[in-house]
């Protein structure tokens, strides 16, 4: 039987599609619904041109007011690159990754530029840090999806910002510019991981915002994920605080992840990097 | 002669492509490097069922730690879309999209989900703002690349946060959640327009940040610009402050656009609206 867009749709949500999606799962569409995350790569070196191809088609990405506030930093240097994997040992992928690059926000570019026009800069805000920041993140998303029709495969590394200091004096990013996250690239040696996502019950809201069923919603997700992908018991978070317990499913997952601050100093960084915030 | 990746690249960028991109220009490589922004729609409505597949491709999108925050308003109440549009008369396409989103951050559900899981939430910091702000840019452009893989055009509204605060209240968007992009969304009515984008010569450093050549490279960008799409006399910005000008160029615009405050009153809102950004 060929594979519908409705058989990724399934295997996307752990719901059953709407009805109306029976057509066969190929082009753009279906790769976004098949994107899987790959922390395991081949040795092999990625030819130069499909990295130019990858990076322009990332490049082609919208840009808020045209501005284009993105910085990729590529990862050449050997030393470089296992510097950045040293501070990140939980994953060793970045290490093994045959290429590696950090997205950056670049709000210094429109600033250089206003200079260089002889024009005032009265926008010190926290919606120029946003633009920017969102921008990477676009372009980001949009090199993962280029990467995989290369036939490549990704795993961003937003952990990178847990070294923000760092990684940023490393790469010797200048005030105004700030990584957003890391992303390891390489021939896929494995089949990777597919997410499964929030209900759009919860994600997708007409007109009004509306989570008055989330308790329920996230119930019924926990069920479906861990049916598919239990947790393993030693993977449960912070255990010795909160106990080993049966029913360990997403949400309990991510709550224990969050109970413990995580980059508290980003801010206080960004505030010294350039960026008032106002 | 048929159209290679090299023709796509040199479109996007104005520059001759570097060596062996000489595959045919189809695929997912060509629709992402020939992305177009479509301000002009049929009026024509979207089938439900195409609608809920590029839903279902936007939401496939990574997401920081799996975390998912984003929240998509679908404006679907024809008053709301008026009243939205009615906001920001300059852009007239927003009222005549057939479809309309806008695309939020959303912190709330993960903070809901510690208190339902009864776990503490000490993370109400910078970097947990950024995380939602960016989901819903890496959420809102692979809604884009899925839209026009379904023959459909967009375009961002980020004007949308210039009116924060009656845009969150007519969503009832609640605290922690807020918006970040609009999008029209419908069948294109004509040819839509291709951004031609900075060379990576200033977009992608190696190892190192280095903008040294600056002014250099935006001056031959802002030529190859002009020469292919002049901005008219008519529409140079606050021509009455800076004067009319015959080189005004991408950087000129630029800079004259961030020449006045732009969204001042954004941190304020998102400071109100449930984040202590610290």
């Amino acid at each position: 039987m060929t594979k519908t867009i409705a058989n990724l749709i399934e295997a996307r949500f752990g719901l059953p599609a709407t009805a109306g999606h029976d057509t066969p799962a190929e082009g753009t569409l279906a790769a976004l619904l098949e994107r899987r995350v790959h922390r395991d790569y081949k040795p092999d070196a990625i030819p130069e041109d499909l990295i130019q191809t990858v990076l322009a088609a990332a490049l082609s990405a919208p840009s808020k007011s045209d501005l284009q506030q993105v910085a990729i930093l590529r990862v050449r240097d050997k030393a470089v690159h296992a510097r950045i994997a040293g501070l990140i040992p939980s994953m060793p992928w970045i290490a093994t990754a045959p290429a590696f690059f950090v997205f950056c926000g670049d709000n210094r570019r429109i600033r250089r530029i206003a200079e260089l026009r002889g024009k005032p800069y009265p926008n010190d805000n926290l919606d120029q840090f946003m633009n920017a920041a969102v921008d990477a993140g676009i372009v980001l998303a949009t090199f993962v999806i280029a990467a995989q029709a290369a036939g490549l495969g990704c795993c961003p590394i937003s952990v990178i910002r847990d070294h923000v200091a760092e990684v940023s004096q490393l790469l010797e990013l200048p005030p105004s510019v700030f990584p957003v996250a890391g992303l390891c690239v390489g021939f896929p040696a494995s089949d990777g991981k597919l997410s499964m996502r929030l209900p759009m019950a919860l994600t997708v809201h007409s007109d009004r915002y509306d989570d008055s069923r989330l308790e329920e919603e996230v119930a019924a997700y926990d069920k479906r994920r861990t049916a598919r992908e239990p947790i393993a018991r030693e993977k449960q978070r912070y255990a010795g605080e909160f106990g080993l317990i049966d029913a360990y499913g997403w949400s309990e997952d991510k709550a224990r992840h969050y109970s413990h601050p995580e980059r508290a100093d980003f801010g206080e960084f960004i505030r010294g990097h350039g960026f008032k915030l106002a």
